[in-house]
């Protein structure tokens, strides 16, 4: 018994079930708890930090209040759940947080009852949790089941959470929302949505009223489904005599509730007692501070989104030390460069959606803030508008990472494609990511670009090569050109080179040989020339071409690796099926080629976390893969 | 000039240019020729009818006060862009709409300058004139070039027309979007957003006075951009005090003007004056009917959506007469049988997005309306709804047409795949459709969903093996499961058959043969079919396997072809690049096969309108084509 007293409140939860015998009094201290929990350990195992940490108190209270995981909580992006895996039975393992075979960085169905759904990319909940809700009503479950989605003000603004409210709206469902609203994506949101949710907060004094007018309906048996429409109009008129503000959630019929302080546990609960077994849909919005309880991260939310390890007591980042020699990540050499070519050409225009910082567009939005456009989470809109921008006349540059730019595969086919506009799409975090794991991910971005017809799909091996594409892409007009790279550090210890254009669709010889062919396409080149160098050691030769365009593919290299008639190896930090790989797989097997074509890459599944060294081993494309398998081919 | 006063008004149109030299007074009889033509021209020569008929003011005061085409007008789908072809200089070669070399059915920038941007998917008009207005901006024109977006109350509920209003809403610009507001989609309207604008025009005496408000603002030189904030307020108090709605667009504040009579010309021309050169973004709401003007496409706009051919005095449709002996639409084959499935399996729900008719699924609908859910055009949230309700236990089918599910091909790898979760995919119009042309097109669904983990991609030969294939889909749990079909009718007499579970990735051998091998897939089956008769006829030796599964692919087929070591040639109705034939070329490649591996089907290129058969020609993939093939590669 001595042992269990000397545990703190956290300790002794090993599931909701344990959280929920504690009395309302001693949930801040336990939030405090959390809090301290992720200090300590998010600053030596890095993670996502800052929206956590603002989420404390609204995850305990609904732990609280709902019969988890019999009731359904849906996370919109993973970001703000580390709380949720604290209280989950998962405290014991979350230092093996986004490492290989750790806990996911993300709610992960796999990993959990508890996390009901995917949560790697924004918007996603509403829907998701509409579909819960009303499979739980046609399967006429009993007791009822409640299911919340929590989505974030920067996530709302997609248009996956629009259709999804939109259809929540009409749908028989007792959906709750919780808007978790710290008034900041991962940088400042953005957009009309925002600067409503910033009004509402103005009206403070109305909803206070207009709560008290529920509760006091709720005691007279004045709600309750039928009752929703009056109820509705009621609100709706006093609200109009308060505040004169416009309120989009109720504009769409769905019961609105806020906004509250989302650090008042206290409320929370209370408000969540109340409303949790209404009728129909509802919103709960509640204004949050990312980072709250940790000052430097209150002072910076941005910076500590994802802040690396860093000095509990003094708030230094780890990250912010200069790295003397250390190559610059790609993103920054993209950054760079775009100042760079918009600099010398004023038609460059450039779009974010809602990730400036993570994408480096914000180094030229730093220079010229009315050629950068940041349309918040909007993938979708982010293509369209170029589209609509390179129509008339601008070469817009779009920084989106490769797993998000699946959101806009039918834009680029229909909005840009299809009229062959200069659109260059800046595919960031192609390939394996590493930590962020399986929704992260950039794997499929050569395949579904390939299947576009007039695109240009090109990688360079190294920072020289990146920028030339990015130079190339401006120079002429050559309609719709996807430039993809990888998270992370580059291999240059001098990144700048002075810009050349390339010829499109031209690869590069890098070393001759007739035993095997080895044709990679981006940075992975390193991965295969290593394995070629050893080889060549042992007496084997080997070529290697670096194809820089995956399409249109460099038809003169298919040709001298037919005349060889030797086997080929591809390699690509993508997915085998549909990529690089394939097309020349295709092309070599039109030629009735004689030898095995192989291709290395991402296989066909879904790859989890790890570092990226770690995963390219696990998939079969790191060096020593390779070279095994030119020395088996080799002695065929 | 005897020759010039015999012609209609209409007939002496050639550019808006003729129709702004037009008095105001003489617009209605402009109106009242063109539906005439329409009525005339369409009755004949079929195409979309309704949505034209009910835009024809908006059309003509559109381009009476806009000085098209430098100033931009973007379409939203271009069902309703009928009349706009006849005032840009296409009265005479209207009668070739939707034919190979004729006019396109929807605006189309290779067609005319007057069509600014491709409108074949929805939602994307208000994107693509934002980035036209804010492009126009930045390169400092002058005079100002005014850009519309034109867009549906259907298109409106898309998640990227929402994105769309939500960044012009905090971007500079002028953009004005006139909503074209008929209450109906194809079918009819669903969600919240449309039961708000049913809501908004019940307070037309509000918005008479508003507007009067704004005019004498305007005369006291009140109303500039600086002022926009204050008559803004004034707005919404006013409309608070009169109606006690809430407007959805002024909550994203963007000025809103309306609803007003979309049938009265003179209205229109004078509002759209007012607010033509009004500085920031814009909403005009207009009340319109779809079918205006023509009795029978009033009183029942679903069915004259497109109505095919028909009698201008009865209204009798042609397509409407019974067809004994002629097979059903796929369509219907696949409506009938998820029906079928549906009675017997409680867990099945369908979803649609906007086309319960056009996929049939209204059979469903009509006998199960609480297991069916119509979301709207909204493709992403449907493929995200269906993930959540499979989570918790149910077996939805999602029927959407193949080139609209590219919406959805993020949500299909995140939401659906990566969960493994058991959703149908009914891929409807898959393949060549014909008349619709290169927006609509379903020539990419078996590349982009072959790259998805996990994910089965099938096609029947004919409608006994769709009706298989839903089968299967739905008797055991296979995760994500994508059938595909084409647009328009099958092969057999009778549809019916005892429904069977096939094996999951078994092909199947018609026919035996060693000098060539034909692997296909669905039912261009039947063009190799007649292909390989007509060789068998010259005495060549040539098998023919339908592979059914695009993924996974049949390795014993596979392993039998190389064995075989001859030519193989591979067909199917969607793009080469990536599709089955790659899966399969790719697979030969690996074993090292020797000879050539030559797929068929939709080349990389954007293939324009025509009747399917026209255009399986065009792509070299019809029964002619495959002949010529088998002989080439049989003689080498």
């Amino acid at each position: 018994m001595m042992a269990e007293e000397s545990k703190t409140l956290l300790e002794q939860i090993d599931s909701p079930a344990d959280l929920r015998k504690l009395p309302l009094g001693s949930l801040p201290q336990l939030c405090g708890e959390i809090r301290e929990f992720l200090i300590r350990s998010l600053s030596v195992n890095p993670g996502h930090f800052a929206s956590s940490m603002g989420a404390v108190e609204l995850t305990v209270a609904l732990h609280y209040v709902f019969n988890t995981p019999y009731d359904r909580i849906v996370w919109d992006v993973g970001h703000q759940a580390y709380g949720h895996k604290l209280l989950t039975g998962r405290r014991d393992s979350f230092s093996t947080n986004r490492t290989l075979g750790g806990l996911s960085g993300f709610p992960n169905p796999a990993e959990s009852d508890y996390d009901t759904f995917s949560a790697g990319h924004a918007s996603n909940s509403i829907s998701a949790a509409l579909g819960m809700a009303v499979a739980s009503r046609l399967k006429g479950e009993s007791p009822r089941r409640n299911v919340v989605a929590v989505v974030g003000d920067a996530s709302i603004s997609g248009g996956l959470a629009f259709e999804g409210i939109n259809n929540a709206a009409n749908t028989p469902n007792n959906l709750l929302i919780v808007l978790n609203d710290n008034d900041m994506s991962i940088d400042r949101n953005v957009g009309a949505l925002n600067s409503q949710l910033a009004h509402i907060n103005t009206s403070r004094i109305y909803n206070d009223v207009r709560y008290k007018a529920f509760k006091c309906l709720k005691k007279l048996h004045l709600v309750s489904d039928r009752r929703r429409g009056a109820l509705l109009r009621f609100n709706n008129s006093l609200k109009s005599l308060l505040s004169k503000q416009q309120n989009i959630f109720e504009g769409l019929n769905i019961r609105y509730f806020g906004p509250f302080d989302g650090h008042d546990i206290g409320t929370i609960v209370k408000v969540l007692n109340d409303i949790r077994d209404m009728e129909g849909p509802r919103i709960l919005h509640l204004r949050t501070v990312k980072g709250k309880g940790y000052a430097p991260a209150e002072a910076d939310p941005a910076s500590w989104h994802a802040p690396g390890r860093f000095d509990v007591a003094t708030g230094h980042r780890a990250e912010s030390d200069p790295k003397p020699g250390k190559p610059l990540k790609y993103q920054d050499v993209f950054g760079n460069t775009l100042l760079e070519l918009a600099r010398k050409n004023d038609r460059i225009v450039a779009i974010t959606a809602a990730m400036p910082s993570g994408t480096s567009i914000s180094t030229m939005q730093a220079e010229m803030p009315g050629r950068v456009f940041d349309v918040g989470i909007s993938e979708g809109h982010a293509v369209t508008f170029a589209g609509g921008l390179a129509k008339d006349g601008m070469r817009p540059f779009v920084g989106i990472y490769s797993s998000f730019l699946q959101r806009g595969y039918d834009h680029i086919i229909h909005d840009v494609a299809l009229q062959h506009l200069p659109v260059t799409f800046c595919v960031d975090r192609a390939g394996l990511v590493g930590e962020d794991g399986a929704t992260h991910h950039g794997a499929y971005d050569i395949a579904y670009l390939r299947t576009v017809p007039g695109m240009i799909v090109a990688s360079g091996r190294d920072e020289h090569s990146l920028r030339n594409l990015l130079f190339t892409a401006q120079a002429a007009d050559h309609g719709p050109f996807a430039i993809r790279y990888p998270r992370g550090g580059g291999s240059l210890a001098d990144w700048r080179n002075d810009m050349r254009e390339l010829p499109i669709g031209k690869g590069e010889c890098l070393s001759r040989g007739r035993d095997v062919a080895v044709l990679t396409i981006g940075p992975v080149a390193a991965e295969a020339a290593a394995a070629i160098e050893k080889a060549k050691g042992q007496g084997m030769s080997v070529a290697h071409y670096d194809m820089i365009f995956a399409k249109p593919l460099d038809e003169e290299i298919i040709s001298e690796v037919a005349a060889l008639g030797c086997p080929v190896i591809t390699v690509e930090d993508g997915t085998v099926d549909g990529g690089m790989g394939s097309a020349v797989a295709d092309r070599l097997a039109e030629m009735g080629h004689t030898a095995t074509v192989h291709r290395m890459g991402i296989p066909d599944r879904f790859i989890p976390q790890g570092t990226p060294a770690q995963l390219r081993a696990m998939c079969g494309f790191d060096s020593e893969s390779i070279y095994k398998k030119i020395v088996e081919l080799a002695r065929r």
